[in-house]
């Protein structure tokens, strides 16, 4: 496996989903499908998890067809891992969880290969934390680049083990609720700013339709949203904006300050297709043309022109008044 | 008056707001005194309104502090407008209003001087549609640039009358429940193209902390929030956004779509400073540095490397994983 490879242990699961644009029954989804898909359009991914005997074939080739190596997802006897969920009545802001069964998942123990082991770049998505540092300890050499999303659940009730392991990875995803209650900061830089005194060296705040905030050293950059017309289904988006992030890295090895920042710019194009629709039908079937067009049209939404170095804001000091 | 100069028409009024931060009783506050003061950074601004026997020499002093010229607000007999509210305990994005008193606004008329009516840049801060449209009426000749802002209780309850007053404006300040709202339309870009198409050439939708959107022409600008540590009380930070916005077209000129989007950055950059405490205490006594270092710094943030011209994503198409 070379070291530019990018393996991600995950989730592999049937969703059922409604949203205010409508329904979709027992369709592909998982942390760990759909943050393979999103990277797989910049390098080879690799994925770690398990399904049941009920996972179809067609669900197979969904992945195969995006090129993701799968020898590391197991089937064994019983069901996959199963979710439903319904997002709110007037938008997508907020998500009900109806059912969540284990299945397949509930014995899972990551078991990586040697090839796996080796990997350069390592994706963590959101799982019982201490699945998470058994994947992580059986790496070698470590990593050039560990990442890791989590979520309430894990937050409320495994804390400590999620301190753990969120100290030994680089960067760490949240959304601004679960950055807020694993470090009790209500301020969101400062709670970045408290991730990052545990150990990781950038913070990708989540932020849905705002875009994201990566905390990277002393730098803030605020990636911006691509404003999308029809937003279908959430379901992924954060795991797509992941898989483009560390996809981008991956490809590049590029993990100065400004490869950070072109990662958190592709996450935020991959996230974007993501909410057009259920399951993986859109993020799975895209054009070299429509990523780079999406990323052409952030750098157009986010572009400003600067202040000059001799250049001032027009300015009207306290007194000016008296003299009109 | 000259033609760059500023007019305000909006509320003064004493504000009494209890945040997660702490509390303040019958402070400075009102849409227009936020933003006149806002928009005095940058151009001169005049106000019309009018307040109480009440109002204290001490708060027309704050005004008169920053330039803000106050020929056009009136002293009545009886008692100043008067707001209070709360905002959620656990964060401000929740604000529930306690008591609304008009006291001397119930009767307010806008009248405005020839010097007035003569300005070139006209903000309608938000208050019952008539009464914007009744100021809107008397600018001769008509200002290069008109702008408004309106709520949710005015969009429920006196929607035609809005429609009538925005489709003579050309910026409408929104957030994203008053655009959906008064639109009918879920999406966001879908709801600033339906308002676009009824007569304004832009509409900023104004989203807190995540900064805004400025929808212009067929473009779309992401303008970054500054992601202040200490948000103390967000009373008046779209006013104060405004104020900087209009502030930065008045005091320029320059009404192309890159003086626009600067524009938002400076709205932003002033909205930032307004939730750092209660009441005008900080966005009224602000130095130049102050202003054009965070403008600086949100430059900074929203900065990252653009594609070139023949430059490419990485990209791994459909066929690669057959060939490994």
């Amino acid at each position: 496996m070379a070291r530019g490879s990018l393996l991600v242990v995950g989730t592999v699961a049937y969703d059922s989903v409604r949203t205010p644009a409508g329904r979709r029954e027992s369709a592909l989804g998982g942390s760990g499908a759909y943050f393979s898909v999103a990277g797989s359009y910049f390098t080879g991914v690799s994925l770690v998890g398990v399904v049941g005997e009920d996972f179809a074939p067609s669900d197979m080739d969904i992945l195969r067809s995006r090129g993701v190596e799968l020898s590391g997802l197991e089937t064994k006897p019983g069901r996959t891992f199963r979710w439903s969920g319904v997002y709110g009545a007037e938008d997508v802001k907020t998500r009900d969880t109806l059912d969540t069964q284990l299945n397949v998942f509930e014995d899972f123990a990551p078991s990586l290969s040697d090839a796996h082991r080796a990997s350069g770049y390592l994706f963590l998505a959101n799982m019982e934390p201490s699945l998470q540092l058994d994947a992580l300890t059986q790496m070698s050499p470590r990593p050039r680049l560990v990442s890791l999303d989590s979520m309430n659940f894990w937050i409320d009730g495994s804390g400590d083990a999620l301190r753990r392991i969120v100290e030994n990875v680089d960067v760490v995803f949240m959304d601004e609720g679960e950055a807020r209650s694993f470090t009790g900061q209500v301020n969101l830089s400062a709670a970045a700013k408290a991730v990052m005194g545990t150990g990781p060296s950038s913070v990708v705040v989540k932020r849905g339709e705002h875009g994201a905030l990566l905390f990277h050293g002393d730098g803030v950059f605020s990636a911006p949203a691509f404003p999308t017309e029809r937003v279908v289904d959430p379901t992924g988006a954060g795991d797509c904006f992941a898989g483009g992030f560390m996809g981008y890295l991956a490809a590049t090895g590029d993990l100065s300050e400004a490869g950070f920042r072109r990662a958190a710019v592709v996450g935020s194009v991959m996230g974007s297709f993501a909410v057009e629709s259920f399951s993986l039908d859109r993020v799975g079937s895209l054009e070299r043309g429509e990523i780079e067009g999406r990323f052409r049209a952030l750098t157009e939404m986010a572009a400003f022109a600067p202040l000059g170095e001799g250049e001032s804001l027009p300015w009207r000091g306290r007194q000016d008044w008296r003299e009109e």
